[in-house]
């Protein structure tokens, strides 16, 4: 039997905002298995922000996506055929299918997700590498104290949302920042922000101040931009920065106008004691184990919620991807490619 | 007996590079002493980088010096009269006397220093504050490992001289960059660096990337503006940089032209998951012991050199740390204030 997959290959690098004509969207017989292989049907595709990093061939820390080729993406599926001793027909998997319906995978790079622990989506989300990005950037990043005060930027997103809560488990003031009202208000009625500003709002600055009024003494942070800019000066001597992403900037063509802020954002890491510290989830697997027990545990006793933003058909991608890096989703982005057979 | 201090009080905040006419020489009786204190006659007075942010009154790590108060800064000196337990007249001691010749200070910010250690005025450098400030820069904030490359700014200055010895004490390939040629060639052929580069050659870029091979894994910085930008795009994934000084930026009357870099730096950040850590020695003074212990067994043992660049008399003072800030001192600047009976 020949399989056919549904794909969204990379034809152009974008320039700026990815467009629709950067892509090209076909079929493909799939390649036969191999030993230690699995072909499997995509369920849901998860779209993240870093995903716009690997469209360029700017030097990052992955190689980028070569042209021709499917995009990069995390997806949890089942598994139709397999020659793999680990996974049978049936099995649901989480792995890097990248943007299609079905693919062929080395059971190497697999990990089984079981239907019976929680949706299965949420292999994609808050038990997947967003969940393990807060808990690891908060935590062992941010070093943060019980009764310190956490800014967290994109404060409603798959990230953000897991960082504010773990945040108030860990007995710390939680200070959110999105864009859209309606999300502030997420944060704070669901998710139990002390408080949560938009970025949008004319007294942005004001009102960050207002709610931070011990000034911040950790910033997670996961956008740059005009927010980062403003969080600075509300820092506190010996602030922690964990930097998991810089949104704001992903589509720029060209820096922005002067003058140069570098020696003022120095100059605050110098007098304040500012530690900034970079991350990348896959440097930190070692922590995949203590993760999934604490955040599993929360999610069980309700301390912990999530809001998947669920967008249907993989045509529709393309639109999906170019909302989320203007911030049109609410909660963790994830495109629905077919059936889940774990739900009525 | 009424005793005259001779001091050089702060007139005028400066604009851009601190100015003769900023400062106000003259003279004073010193106050009578009160339970506890010591009057003393300055030796040595410190010049360092730190104090042009001290005349100035933007918000930072210490109160800013008072316009008609006298310059702040670490001397040695001799103790005259003692209302104090601790220390007698003759004795030699550390504290803060500020831009003068006598001072009357509490018994409780000195520490006594022993003449049969090492010459007096090292309490000063490379046994006092800068050595602290290289030691646990690099060893705590830089967290080298044998066979890592560290680049260290203005290298044959009070700190940057310290971090790179003690970078080879521990086994790393030291490359410092400081501006004139002499400067570089002493600290290869002195201090065992490596190598280093002038920041001045029209093929820095080029000369630095040269020497350093296999990337830079700890970069200890001084100074900022152009050596930063010039050694970010050779740090290492996981490259640490301690923030010690910005001394390039500290006379910046306005930001510099565009654009803003600081999306490419905070991108570097991201991407080689790199830790920034400005840190400032008083946070650090519990680690005087370990330092005094390992620097000065360095020393005697002749794997730890220091230079000094003495100006005679408290009236070059301003002069000479206009040529501070301009890198004209070769090794740590101290001013001779008055006789030195501890040499012959």
């Amino acid at each position: 039997m020949t399989v056919t997959s549904h794909r969204i290959e990379l034809k152009k690098r974008p320039v700026g905002m990815p467009q629709a004509s950067d892509f090209e969207i076909g079929d493909k017989p799939v390649p036969d298995l191999g030993p230690d292989q699995v072909l499997v049907r995509t369920i849901y595709l998860s779209l993240d922000p870093y995903m716009r990093g690997r469209m360029s061939d700017a030097k990052s820390y992955s190689a980028p996506v070569e042209l021709g080729d499917v995009v990069t993406g995390e997806a949890v599926s089942e598994v139709l055929e397999s020659t793999s001793g680990k996974f049978r027909p049936g099995d649901i998997v989480a792995g890097m299918n990248g943007w299609q319906s079905h693919a062929v995978l080395d059971a190497q790079g697999l990990r089984k997700v079981d239907p019976s622990d929680a949706p299965i989506s949420t292999a994609l989300g808050v038990l997947g590498m967003p969940g393990l990005t807060a808990y690891v950037g908060l935590l062992d990043k941010g070093r943060p104290k019980a009764g310190e005060t956490l800014v967290v930027s994109a404060a409603t997103g798959a990230v953000g949302a897991i960082v504010g809560q773990i945040g108030k488990i860990k007995g710390l003031r939680v200070v959110g920042v999105a864009g859209a009202p309606e999300k502030c208000d997420y944060a704070v009625s669901e998710l139990g922000f002390d408080a949560c500003v938009s970025h949008r709002d004319p007294d942005f600055a004001a009102r960050l101040a207002a709610a931070c009024p011990d000034g911040v003494d950790v910033y997670y942070e996961n956008v740059g931009g005009l927010v980062q800019k403003t969080v600075f000066p509300l820092l506190n001597v010996h602030a922690r920065i964990p930097v998991c992403g810089l949104i704001a900037w992903y589509n720029l063509t060209q820096l922005p106008e002067g003058p140069d802020m570098t020696p003022g954002l120095m100059r605050q890491i110098l007098t304040k004691r500012l530690t900034v510290s970079g991350f990348i989830i896959f440097d930190h697997y070692d922590r995949r184990g203590d993760f999934q027990r604490d955040v599993s545990g929360w999610i069980r006793d309700g301390s912990l919620k999530y809001r998947e933003d669920v967008v249907e058909g993989l045509d529709n991608a393309v639109a999906a991807f170019q909302g989320l890096l203007e911030g049109r989703n609410f909660g963790k982005l994830v495109v629905k490619v077919s059936d889940d057979p774990t739900t009525p």
